[in-house]
């Protein structure tokens, strides 16, 4: 599996800290932009889920900063999932400035759970199927190309 | 009607913003906290409001800002409310820093909305005691003193 | 005098509250990315001001809110100045949701400091006359069009 | 060498999302309120730091979600550093709440760079030896206790 979306976010200046450069925490915020476009790409939008009675919570966030992003910055942000969603999505991202240099990259692990229980659960078959379409999808487009 | 609560508030640093100080928008922000503790204070925790099917949305805000806060500094905020609540209740807040100086004052009006409709209504009958018991006794600690 | 600016936002899941709607204070940052994309559209990117030595820190700010935001809302942020800035300059903005409804409203006043001594100012000539012009340009196309 | 420290954070409305819950780009956040007072406790605030010339950058971060933490949830946040700083310094931090549970845990990773150049270097000799001290004395502080 391969999938992959893009969106661009502009830094806006209240993000930015003392130092005149984006703070680190509003990374996290930016690949969540990021994420929310991916899951509107594949074609779940963060609020289809929850009709699905799905909700899918945060386990795990890793980030690493490479060249810092300042206020007005408009920057590219890549967002793939590399590996089936089972119990877990990991969706990794890449963020870019105009520049095209590496600003912040990441990895975000989310689980499944029932938004009535709460409890966790995998990824209900027709979602998951929703994402294989995506990546099918993708590979059609691919070869076309070549 | 005269009712008065007090908290305290540490700067942080992601809320300071390239000058080196508190970025304006987070003075709305302390305001909240300081109105949460003002309600918890006359006995009535925003989580109990939910409870009564009612919900306070913000109708409108304003703030002036005098002195700049700046990292670390130690903010005591002091919530009051001058007039009964109707349709609406009227929330004055001073910051001070911990030299004394003001450093923002504002005022935040709220709505009384039934949390399933969301249709505006009066404060209800039993609230408004709630107020009105805070306000008694805090007369009476007065005449106390007097 | 009489100018104007537009901008778009879209509003992100963090910015939202329990509520499900915006959290009202970010509104006010709302309204300095209008504020931003006004002056950038005058001519005077806030970072060229440092470069002539100002620094405009906010004085006061109002607002108003009128229909709820959500995520994923596309909000038009429209800013304009109606009067000639002096030693403060004042921009009034409305926020209108993908729908043409009015979400939020509000004036924000802005002072002038030299950036050194931290004192005030009224504003300097060259940076007036920038205000001067665009709204002279303003007119000037508004008789084209009649 | 194992220096530790920690705070308290109150849990404020505006930081919890639709959910209810903290939004997790927020511990990222708290992390750093836990990592200024570490520094304050070690007996090098942030502030100390410009003056030698000295900024501390994020390079990574990372955290795992245990326990959701709600509004008003008093949180104790528990940073320590195991491993003598050289080119980057490695900060873990517990965040717990009031009833015990770990909420989030992660590591946040920082360089050194002089201010002016903005060139990464390794911790000045100085400021290592504030480590040490502060590590020396926790030791003696045990010894006595056994």
């Amino acid at each position: 599996m391969y999938i992959q979306s893009e969106t661009q976010i502009e830094v806006r200046y209240y993000e930015t800290d003392q130092m005149g450069i984006v703070h680190h925490s509003n990374y996290i915020r930016y690949f969540e932009c990021g994420r929310h476009q991916f899951l509107l790409d594949v074609g779940l939008p963060i609020m289809e889920l929850e009709k699905h009675g799905i909700m899918m919570p945060v386990v795990s966030v890793s980030a690493r900063y490479h060249t810092p992003a300042r206020m007005g910055d408009i920057l590219r942000v890549v967002s793939r999932v590399e590996k089936e969603p089972m119990a877990r999505i990991e969706v990794l991202t890449d963020i870019y400035n105009q520049n095209g240099d590496l600003v912040c990259d990441g990895m975000v692990v989310l689980g499944f759970i029932h938004s009535d229980t709460r409890r966790p659960t995998r990824i209900p078959a027709e979602l998951l199927e929703v994402f294989r379409k995506a990546d099918r999808e993708r590979q059609a487009v691919l070869q076309e190309i070549q």
